[in-house]
């Protein structure tokens, strides 16, 4: 098993992240973690905080001589913005007075965070629902990563989708379809649509107005196997579903073809299964995205998610003052545009830590010599079957 | 917290469910429990199965008196198939020779099932990957209805899509709606759709193919503030998505708008925040599904859940001899040429768990009297805000 | 991970257990079950139910032709005394007035059941409340302890004192230990001190009074690195505690010299470490019981738990009418003089549940030959060193 | 639910620790939580290194304005030691040769840690297995203890023995046990006692042996009610016994009475009950230590732990040398001689945070004013019985 915790308020000191169970004798590359970081915060359309901010994660236990040691990992990323906002966000008592935020903003945490715990304030509920708080899981999908590199899993995303802009996948090709994506300032695969992109972000920044989208992620070369059918609790597509769902303004999750499995006859929804003595089982199509009946099927894990576009407007919605009840217009936060191209480095996280989680649970162990061991061992019987 | 397991192979004894944390106090009809059990079998489109099997559950444990006991409840719903698969399931070692199921049906966990825990007949995986699990499912679900009826949670579902038809939901006027689903074979409010669904499954079957579809489901009354923004896990959309997509063959959820919102304007997307004397805050949209920052917002919580067709087809799809591997016909097996209908309610059970789970969590206590001093106490607060 | 749940009450139906994450290949033998079933019951100085339940345990699924299928084990004790009790335990509504009881009895979850669960009658939490549970967790214990002898590990137990007798170990012969127990009415190894045993629970049966004592409960070839030193919820003797501690009546545990550590000199209480070519590294005393660190040291662990006398009396004890608030006698509900060699038995068990959870957690996998394959794998790494 | 992990190295940069759970509206007070930290660094016989270490936690997250907002709380303690380990303990790569530590010391996770992480130097594993994480257990335990005050229960520690000198419990006079406790540079409440462990720590010191002891956590005033009898891993002593044997060096916990009740007789075991108006139920003994069926009972929860006698000696034990194989003297790791007095604290502080998570599931509840609604009610509901 693997799991983490992250913590950490968006203009506080630093967000945290520990993560356990991270086998020992990996190499961290502090490097990679803060690459990864800095591919969060890139994205046409993102807002000026990501001039402040330039994320870097410190190591502050877990790693010894660029190893693990097989204890928690902790990751600190200090909030630059933090000696601005000392006396807003001080643990300690305040003297000068701090003006509350009054009005809560539709498509926030706010309203019902507030009124789950009994507080007063918009802040003491914004700060930690922030999508600051993705930072501190991409450093965690870093280590993931990392972890899953070992065993050639890798784990890619792009933009599928930026408003009513839609890439056209089929057209882009093959060879060039990854490379584009690395190079394009959307992550998206298709320049044409990417160019359009672009164009819309530009005008709706303009009026004030912001952008959702969709992006795929894919994680390919995952073994077979990982999830299970026999409870409800151990689908694996379950698991990827909660932790995908969970990132800040994400509102669908599709497997494989996803919604148009719904029009799709039952002779053009699934995979066929071949073999051949070189490959030993495949499959000619992926429609399941990868997971049938619960469990990862050796075809490339397959994801769409549908972001919301983001809820902090420049011309903000409209809202109530909650000490006055009287109509009002949302308070006005920092925010981004689109942030869809930052969303498919937080989904890569997202799912980068469930595989290595369901991934140690099927391959135990706890040095990663170990774990190489028993997975050459399971791909063996595989082949030999 | 409230917890469940579920166990039992298709053709074996019994399907059990072991249901912890339903507070004291709380009756239980067992009528009420195989109704929805029958609810589940009904349905436009469903095979020959569903005429042996007429599920009743018993209850072994945790109800005395109708009056639950705080203890945990235990159903158990005999598979009236077993007398004719005694031999082909039975526990104990057997002396005829039991011809093992070769093919394994792609879109199904026969394969990567046997791959992972090392089997060899097909049946080891089917009897426990089947949809039949979500007979034990359903009657879980009507013990969580029972208690969230207490505080007038009311859940239900509808059919949305099925194959290439949509429902208009638009066009059926309100006091209509549910009257319609309930009489509709299909669960289909809308009654030309129904008819045009009924006659697609008609064609379909005697093609020997199967139809997906989308499902709705709604939840009414829920209080404001379950889940939370403050960790990943506890989000209760993520909570929510992973209990859905872990129903078989379920492969998208949407949550409010979900697919449209990536081409929906920031504008346009969200719902504002009104203020009334009598009804507090307030909305005049749901495009969030009821949910907000991870927390539920007080709207009915509305997700769509897309289903794929049944990959059991009569005229099987291609797979491969695990012995001789070489091409095959997959194993046939009896099943459904459409199950949206029945989707829906095992779709219900699962939105009423994760919110009871999630209710008493908030709301904690023990006793069934107990939870409701401490649900109007929060109630009295929230409306003094 | 391996998961149980028990249900079901003491005069109810029936006892009803799952279990979740037993590999796949595993040969059950009912038999087996039944038999440990059987053990439970056993020991001098047991009541008369005993005589009316011969516990035998159904296996309702999990199990093909004598083998695991990887899927949730589910395992049906039948309670035989439940016809007598149908009126009174019925989960349907009752026409005859069935007599509540009302004056809780000391030392049993009676009262403070009854006020965290705001009920009236002492039954309805004295049924859960009974050590008959122990009869699942036995059932449980016993599939495990299959699992484990895969491995040859071996779990037993012994009575080292009943009331103030206590065993003279160190008397007994070695090759004679375990054969004592075995043919011991009371599983007391020192034949001298069964009998002065056994004739102290004659004179406190006639008093009408209880007796308590200890067992110990041992482990053997138990793989070194079962848990872990890195977070406080990981550490093994922590999660051995908490099962056995969560047995009805254990109120104490001591792992290897237990409370003679705290007047022993630091030079006195560790084991040394030794290495042959041959043994790898070894120690020759075990003071620390198998576990430092909380990690197994390879060495047997070695648990010493501490039963407190029935609090059944039939001489009973002082208590109040919960309805008059009178003082009164506390019910009078039939039970045991002394149990303390049934409790060895149900202590096994709950150690082989923990010890087969962390050996899975460690050697992973989902099929016995796989697991098979890690555990030598790992093996063969450590004698490398 | 509240849950905590922590992290670090015992020469890294720091210990952290996340809690999550802990309700909104709370007040934190920085010097409280700095004040348990000096206490848990106390005690006569404790080592050096406490000179360099005077431990201060900083507060990263979860706290505004000295309240807590229901995000997780962040506590970070700097090593100060690490300025003199930096080449040591660096996450980075390093230049300079940094000499293993080869020679496993008995009684600590040295050996089975570097055996199960496929690790070579004993470093990996100690610096992660000391008692000095203990340091952020009890800051965590401080924040439990400042929610826990909020309800008046109270939570305390005194020391029993240290090495064969036994407090005289009995002897001293009611009025003055805490009084002693508190001014004793043992904690223990018999002056004469106390005179005699500094003795023989003196002692011991000398001859560069170690000691251990017993210490007693008390709770008061908490609820009746928290824990359940209904499944094995919700009984209260068992959530208890699990978190503070896992605490460094315990190796035994009892229960009320504990060993003593293997030879009480049923009738002078339990705690009988009583009845007036003004107190409600009540006893007037408490030998269950404040558990019945695993239930809390309202009686002071009173648990006796054993602590082993600290395996750093100074002299230290035999061992192996890893590369060698040679038999060699273990590792001399700076330690103290008797850490009894500290060990109160982290069991308070273990203790503290059971209550915590089992108070705040029996009540429920996100902000500390619905809570102590929830809790006024029970405690209203209860009178009335």
């Amino acid at each position: 098993m693997i799991r983490f915790t992250t913590s950490g308020e968006s203009h506080g000191k630093a967000l945290v992240a520990i993560i356990e169970g991270i086998p020992a004798g990996l190499k961290i590359n502090q490097e990679y973690i803060n690459k990864e970081l800095s591919r969060r915060q890139q994205g046409y359309g993102r807002g000026k905080r990501m001039l402040i901010e330039q994320d870097k994660a410190e190591i502050l236990s877990g790693v010894r001589h660029q190893r693990t040691l097989g204890s928690p990992i902790t990751l600190l990323i200090p909030n630059k913005d933090y000696k601005n906002n000392q006396d807003i966000m001080s643990p300690f008592s305040y003297t000068k007075v701090v003006k509350p935020l009054l009005k809560p903003r539709p498509g926030h945490a706010d309203l019902p965070g507030l009124i789950k715990y009994g507080l007063e304030d918009v802040r003491d509920i914004l700060e930690r629902a922030s999508a600051r708080e993705t930072a501190a899981r991409v450093a965690v999908g870093a280590v993931c990563k990392t972890f899953l590199k070992e065993f050639k899993i890798d784990i890619m995303s792009y933009t599928l989708q930026v408003g009513n802009v839609i890439s056209d996948v089929s057209a882009v090709q093959k060879g060039e379809f990854w490379k584009n994506v690395e190079t394009s300032s959307l992550k998206c695969p298709d320049i044409k649509a990417e160019l359009q992109m672009r164009r819309l972000i530009d005008r709706v920044l303009k009026k004030g107005d912001t952008l959702g989208g969709k992006v795929v992620v894919v994680a390919k070369n995952v073994p077979i196997g990982l999830g299970s059918h026999t409870q409800w609790d151990l689908k694996f597509d379950g698991r990827l579903a909660r932790s995908l769902i969970s990132i800040q303004a994400v509102k669908s999750v599709e497997f494989g073809l996803g919604v148009k499995l719904a029009e799709t006859l039952g002779s053009a929804a699934h995979d066929e299964i071949f073999y051949s003595k070189k490959n030993g089982f495949y499959r000619t199509t992926n429609r399941a995205g990868g997971i049938e009946g619960g469990l990862s099927n050796g075809e490339p894990i397959t994801i769409t998610c549908t972001m919301k576009p983001l809820p902090s407007l420049v011309n903000s919605l409209t809202s109530v003052n909650l000490e006055t009840k009287k109509m009002s217009k949302a308070e006005v936060v920092r925010s981004d545009v689109c942030a869809v191209a930052s969303l498919g480095v937080v989904c890569e996280s997202a799912l980068a830590c469930e595989i290595a989680s369901a991934f140690k649970e099927k391959f135990g162990a706890d040095s990663l010599n170990d774990i190489k061991n028993n997975f050459n061992s399971y791909n063996k019987r595989q082949k030999a079957l």
